[in-house]
């Protein structure tokens, strides 16, 4: 066990056991006992939950970290030791979106000084890609949003140049691939949405553009994508939390935070008592907050 | 101009003019000026056709290499100089499928030593990803056809394991994942057959399984996979030329064919005279040969 108590943590959805064969291959930062989960909604060794409320009625765990309280119970698998000096008010912010668009950015799309990048969805998870991409180097950033207010927030992360889709006749990949002479090197989908993936995929380059799928597609349709689409040289891949092993590297990813490498205060816009919750997801629902820090 | 009268050369069907972004770019092997393009039927300086018959009727270019004939005309772009002691007649298969296969195994999958294979349809494109993978050591190779004769040579061509889907009740991808504790680490398609892409897809392991898409695909169906089953960690890509940038790599690795790194001889089952071209050409639509060699 690395965690003892008074140590400083962070909770993580995905989790990293250490043991399994994928936590050993380097490839992946998926985990057999500990990687997200939505259906697992009881502890590993007993399968039972933590948590009850009146009566004793049991309670169900929520992808590993079950936040939304002012006590929980997780995995040690998906609880990582920071620093101690790290401030805890933004810490919080690497158990999800953060870690996820910057390690997207860093880990899976590697992207290169001097490149482009087009970002589709400015939510938490596409600025922190845009963070990800300044942190980096990329030269263009493009946000692309149908919520223009998203716009003022992108430019002071990262964000170059944006696009509201409801300005333009013609498809969005259009206007990138006129800005960019041909298309950007690496997309971002950060919205969940079908035509929206297929944007950002026709938003890159032939030959050696990538679009990483951040988004998650609750909709039962398939990719629209043709098979002979991907022989253009364009590659579309997906990511769970950035490709970040969470034990073994947000430790570090926190220092780099601390260091300001990224800049974790802009992401919250917001803050209220624990029992403001509900308006908390409000103000997320209607776009009006990037993040919204709940005191106890 | 790096060709002279009396060079032996391979024409290309995937050209490298060495000058285009693309032919620049290390990370693809498509070229502006002379990559493949079946729309491209002419000449690229001049947009005229150099054949022509009764009457000087045109007779339009085919895949940059137009080699249904005794004599052809292509762009310098689409021949690769070898090495004048290499046997010709092998050679020759260097154009299209063998490159094909072997560098999706070597260029794109880089197949590591110890690893499992799956490979969809075992024409020449299948058989040459079965040597590739060998020649890197994988250690075991599963032949997928629905033609049964396919496998002897396979087994000749390092295919360890064959499996005929209709044999089986239940998908192919569920006996591979039974074959392989969980799924290959890599599978490739080389049928072009939607339905046999997903197979190949589902047949490699979660976290960190590779397939790519060599068959061209005909038909109008999308992707048929879901968005969300790329979070499974698996990856698609589609290959032309199994990555090859000819002019620059060819002459390397027909250096190594002759080394016998890659077993040419074995693809080679039938030779008949140029005048049963329509013969060659049924021997390969029943599934008898492999390559025809035609002589004049
Ligand atoms: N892959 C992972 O590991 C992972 C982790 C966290 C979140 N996610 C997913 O990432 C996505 C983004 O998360 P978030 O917290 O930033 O969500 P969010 O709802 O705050 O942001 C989504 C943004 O997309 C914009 N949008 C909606 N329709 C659009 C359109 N047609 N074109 C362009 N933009 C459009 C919205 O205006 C909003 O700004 C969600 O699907 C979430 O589930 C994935
Ligand atoms: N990507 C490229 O650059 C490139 C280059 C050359 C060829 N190709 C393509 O690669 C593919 C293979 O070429 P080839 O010359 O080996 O063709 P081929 O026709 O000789 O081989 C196809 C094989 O697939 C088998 N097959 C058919 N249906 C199947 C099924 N349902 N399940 C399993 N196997 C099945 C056939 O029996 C046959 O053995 C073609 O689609 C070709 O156009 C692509
Ligand atoms: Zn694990
Ligand atoms: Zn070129």
């Amino acid at each position: 066990m690395d965690i003892k108590k008074g140590d400083h943590v962070v909770p993580i959805f995905n989790g990293e056991c250490g043991d399994c064969p994928y936590c050993k291959c380097e490839k992946t930062n998926m985990c057999e006992r500990a990687g997200v989960n939505p259906f697992m909604t009881v502890m590993v060794n007993d399968g039972k939950s933590r948590f009850s409320c009146k009566e004793g009625k049991p309670i169900f765990h929520f992808l590993n970290t079950s936040t939304f309280c002012e006590y929980t119970v997780v995995e040690s698998a998906c609880v990582v030791k920071i620093d101690p000096d790290a401030s805890l008010k933004t810490m919080t912010l690497l158990s999800c979106g953060v870690s996820t668009g910057v390690g997207a950015a860093w880990n899976i799309a590697n992207v290169k000084a001097g490149s482009t990048v087009a970002i589709f969805g400015l939510g938490a998870v596409g600025l922190a890609v845009a963070e990800g991409a300044r942190a980096r180097g990329a030269t263009k950033i493009i946000g692309v949003d149908i919520n223009p207010n998203k716009f003022i927030k992108g430019r002071a992360m990262g964000i170059t140049d944006t696009i509201n889709p409801r300005d333009f006749e013609k498809p969005v990949h259009e206007c990138i691939r006129e800005m960019t002479g041909g298309g950007v090197d690496y997309s971002f989908e950060c919205a969940g949405i079908s035509e929206v993936l297929r944007e950002a995929f026709l938003s890159t380059h032939e030959g050696w553009g990538l679009t990483v799928i951040l988004g998650i597609h609750t909709s039962p349709k398939m990719l629209p994508l043709h098979p002979m689409e991907l022989f253009t040289g364009r590659v579309i891949i997906a990511t769970v939390f950035g490709g970040f092993k969470g034990k073994t590297q947000l430790p570090n990813f926190a220092k780099e935070c601390m260091q300001g490498v990224v800049n974790l205060e802009e992401f919250i816009t917001h803050e209220l008592p624990f029992e403001k919750i509900n308006e908390a997801f409000q103000l997320l629902i209607d776009g009006k907050s990037v993040r919204c820090l709940l005191h106890l």
